[in-house]
């Protein structure tokens, strides 16, 4: 069953669906962030995590709202950690328009990392910014060198198959329910549920 | 008198130095995390906050220091608005050596940021990397263009300003002092004292 049954939680503009799960469920916390995977995610396991309240910034939310927002980024490292076998993660806010914030709803970008990967040299965070303009713009810039470094090629490769294969709604929820699983068992064996 | 009279918070290789403060007054919380300026900020106002325990990773901290070290960075971000008169924040944790993290301790970069600023177009992120390694990295690319944008001229003129007047350890303290005083009138003005 889906954490909000019947409910949708719109984010804006931004191409992410399906909410992985409502957070810390410790009485008697109420629920103040939900988890959302990508339908372009940056990398594979690109997590974005917001407040369920709709508030623009960090200093907007509540003491409770910035525990429960960073302490779900933390449980969701320790899940993603596990089933992506990741070394590291960049865990980013691009708090207002000037950090290349384009939605008025704070959400906390966490993309797994390993050694290697396409996103080295913090390409990650020049791709955070095409993630919500131009999806395609990293890949375009990723072609025009001669001769394409291993991170390239891995990039333009994970990006093809992402324009090959764009992620139906079907897909995402299924990635969603396989995520709300996993956290489920990581909560079962840390006491934490 | 400073927060933590005659002690001394070593931070591995970072030249960082003086603490800004340490965090949250409100009893019966202990204090668990620590700010710091930058010698070398890569935008005025760039600050570090940090886990005063040494813990290399978000997911070995504690939920209370999570809670705290993230909502000192909302804390530490209403007094830079202010003093800054800055727009946004690039708020980052590189948490892992594959995200860029050269310091196995967990901190989090709060980055103050303008439209039009010599960080735009989230070049700021690329920064991050040199800032650690070779402080000097951004300035040579900055310099292989034929003709220097706006914003690749600011960060020039930023970054050669740094070069000329490295900061001393006086003026750190100094800074430092200063923000401390700056985020004690939003606390009186908050009532968070």
């Amino acid at each position: 069953m889906p954490p909000f049954p019947g409910r949708t939680i719109h984010f804006a503009k931004f191409n992410v669906t399906s909410q992985v799960k409502s957070t810390f469920l410790f009485a008697p916390l109420p629920r103040l962030t939900s988890c959302h995977v990508n339908i372009k995610p940056l990398l594979p396991g690109h997590i974005l995590v917001c407040p369920l309240q709709v508030k623009p910034r960090l200093v907007d939310l509540t003491r409770d709202e910035v525990s429960d927002l960073f302490n779900t980024v933390a449980r969701i490292q320790r899940t993603l950690t596990r089933v992506y076998k990741t070394d590291a993660f960049n865990v980013a806010v691009q708090d207002g328009e000037a950090a290349g914030q384009s939605v008025p709803h704070v959400h906390c970008h966490v993309i797994p990392r390993q050694h290697g990967d396409p996103g080295s040299d913090d390409k990650v965070h020049e791709w955070l910014e095409g993630e919500e303009g131009d999806v395609g713009k990293a890949q375009k810039e990723a072609g025009q060198g001669e001769e394409k470094s291993d991170a390239v090629r891995k990039h333009d490769e994970w990006m093809k198959d992402e324009e090959r294969k764009p992620r139906t709604k079907e897909e995402m929820d299924q990635d969603a329910r396989w995520l709300r699983e996993e956290m489920a068992k990581d909560d079962e064996g840390s006491g934490k549920l």
